[in-house]
């Protein structure tokens, strides 16, 4: 049996995504597609709307045949460590292949940039090194130093300023680090851009469904045919049972609550706060409102809304600088988290068993040091804004059987 | 003008107050009242049922001449820390007397016991030593250690296991430790016991009453005799305002976030959290559901509610051992914080303005380190359970003239 790997964050599955699946089963061939998905925290810094758990079910039940959680240490990170992160872990389980979507759709632009890149990788970096010194956010450095050795997206095939060519290429670069055996599949995205926040089609990106959801609080007419039915009924049955579809706004209160408790020196040593922006953090928090109040007075070309929210997740979750460097993130997974699988990715796991180095952990075990300590924490913050009599039973999910079918 | 001190709570603003403030002023025969007054925690490890300042507006509106806070370093600690806190700061203040309610009710039971402790002085101090040892609460070990300097209850005319009688003579020693010019004076208690949840007369105990008010969230027939006019305005106000009355039930979902996204060394670092109680709170914090439910969990003979409480203050607070231990709390107070005044207090402080050699601080003021920077987040911290849009407002009273009349 062969497999195709994914990667995801199904916030929530919709249109596209099934899409991408069944493009994935066709080229690669594989009869076992494995999707390695974040976990309750997501990579552009985020709480996902409804839980991994949840989101695992909607994964299974359309037709993704594994699901691994990504840890949180790899997850709330920029892409090319986002990418290692996940590249590692379906190596670890075997894929033959992993398919990706991406604004580009053709895997030739994804190689001869790489090609480019890897001759040029020295000047990549110094110009890269001297754009960062001069205050440019890390997207828009990257571009110039792509512009630099000839990947400008004037003069290439591939547009490295698109969201999903970015990740793509960072997953081809881990690919090439990890086990350049793997073959590399993209296809063509259908949905419309990411940071699109209307509705215009059935494939609607997953921010302007999200959108519509929050802003709604329902299913309206323009949300539903945006979203299978399964998705829809996940959707529902967290909102029923929990009360929320969880927001930054719902997590505002304790963030504040942290900054104003905290000293500048604590807030020093959580990652993600850098270059003074404690200073920040404490001189604008105590009249902030909102949590969109509070990104829009902090934000500025270098810190870009996507790295204050990553280190707004690091502060909620109370992730220290000294945990994520005593996690040797670029070393082989101590562990490899399974949340669901279908029939099918039971007889895969159970076929691939002999070749495997590392552990399948079924739930959160405390004896494996850090990486799933920073997990089991994304958890409880997770759920500290659901209510008090809930989070016990939401909380116990991590320690029951993986969900299967 | 002569001034009398007292060292109060309100919390809220009862008939025994009243009737405390009545005698006060009868039996110094002094002109101007200062109230030395705990802040939005209380000595006991709680939060106010309403905020410090509407708490001022009550004191002076019933005929206190000036309020001055306890600083939170000096409040939420054992009865000695808070008494000298209190006496030092009327000291500086220069009170000619200071009178406090008490079980006992006979100044000269108090200056007998004393007398007799600072004669046992060692032997009472070794006694305590070895019941703490064994595994006593503080409050047991006392109550041994006085019985061995022959003070225990059963053979002495002071019942040092009462709650105001222990307060009374932890503010004699302070007395005699700062200065013995001070008139100490006691009236007995009129209303009843400290501990009493239910209301049996117009002298009720202020638990009694907010037990009442918080179950039934309005005033009823039953908490209504036990409260002035003024006392009701304000809770009604308050409530009226912020949407709450403050309850530890309020703060649960805080600490328990808290617990569960700190490790057991950095728990270890809050003040309070001793002898390993940082690894009971974790493995209970995951499975609790009420602040009640964990308490009952947590105590022990040992670990009493009371002092539980006061480290969840200090874990509320983010008040760590080594902020407590740079504040020399037995040195010179580094300020007085001046929360109201009527026209005769504040003709008080003009005319003994010369004598004073500590600052009177009518707002917050962040230059001076740690003791305000204690203050300042205690506030921020009883605040973090207000609706988000009036926290900026509230916190800002912080930073407003005192109350004046």
């Amino acid at each position: 049996m062969q497999a195709c790997g994914i990667i995801v964050e199904y916030n929530p599955f919709h249109y596209g995504h099934q899409h991408h699946l069944k493009k994935a089963k066709e080229i690669s061939g594989a009869t076992c597609i494995i999707a390695c998905m974040s976990g309750n925290f997501l990579q552009r810094g985020e709480p996902a709307i409804i839980d991994k758990f949840k989101r695992t079910q909607m994964a299974i039940d359309q037709g993704v045949d594994i699901v691994i959680e990504l840890p949180y240490a790899h997850t709330v990170q920029h892409s090319d460590q986002f990418a290692y992160g996940a590249v590692n872990l379906l190596n670890e389980l075997g894929v033959s292949s992993i398919c990706f979507g991406s604004e580009q759709g053709d895997i030739s632009s994804f190689f001869k940039s790489y090609q480019a890149y890897q001759e040029n990788k020295e000047d990549f970096d110094s110009t890269l090194k001297q754009e960062l010194a001069l205050g440019k956010s890390f997207p828009l450095a990257s571009n110039v130093a792509f512009e630099a050795i000839g990947l400008g997206h004037t003069n290439n095939s591939l547009d490295l300023s698109k969201p999903n060519n970015i990740l793509g290429f960072s997953y081809v670069k881990s690919i090439h680090a990890i086990d350049p055996s793997i073959k590399a599949i993209t296809i063509k995205r259908l949905q419309s851009s990411y940071h699109d926040q209307t509705i215009t089609s059935p494939y609607a990106s997953a921010t302007s469904i999200r959108h519509e959801l929050i802003k709604q609080q329902a299913f309206t007419a323009t949300v539903s045919p945006t979203l299978p039915a399964s998705s829809k009924h996940y959707l529902e049955t967290y909102k029923h049972e929990t009360g929320i579809w969880h927001t930054w706004e719902a997590y505002f209160s304790l963030l504040q609550y942290r900054v104003l408790t905290m000293s500048a020196e604590e807030l020093q040593m959580i990652h993600g706060v850098d270059e003074g922006f404690e200073h920040r953090l404490k001189r604008t928090a105590k009249d902030v409102m909102s949590f969109q109040e509070w990104i829009d007075i902090l934000k500025t070309k270098r810190y870009t809304q996507t790295r204050i929210q990553r280190m707004f997740v690091h502060l909620l979750t109370n992730t220290s600088k000294a945990a994520i460097h005593s996690i040797q993130v670029d070393k082989k997974a101590p562990y490899i988290r399974l949340l669901g699988m279908s029939q099918q990715g039971k007889d895969y796991l159970n076929q691939t068993k002999k070749n495997r180095t590392v552990p399948i952990m079924t739930q959160l075990n405390r004896n494996i040091p850090m990486m799933m300590t920073l997990d089991e924490r994304a958890t409880d913050a997770y759920y500290a804004v659901i209510p008090r009599h809930l989070r016990k039973q939401l909380r116990m999910q991590e320690f029951q059987p993986p969900y299967q079918t």
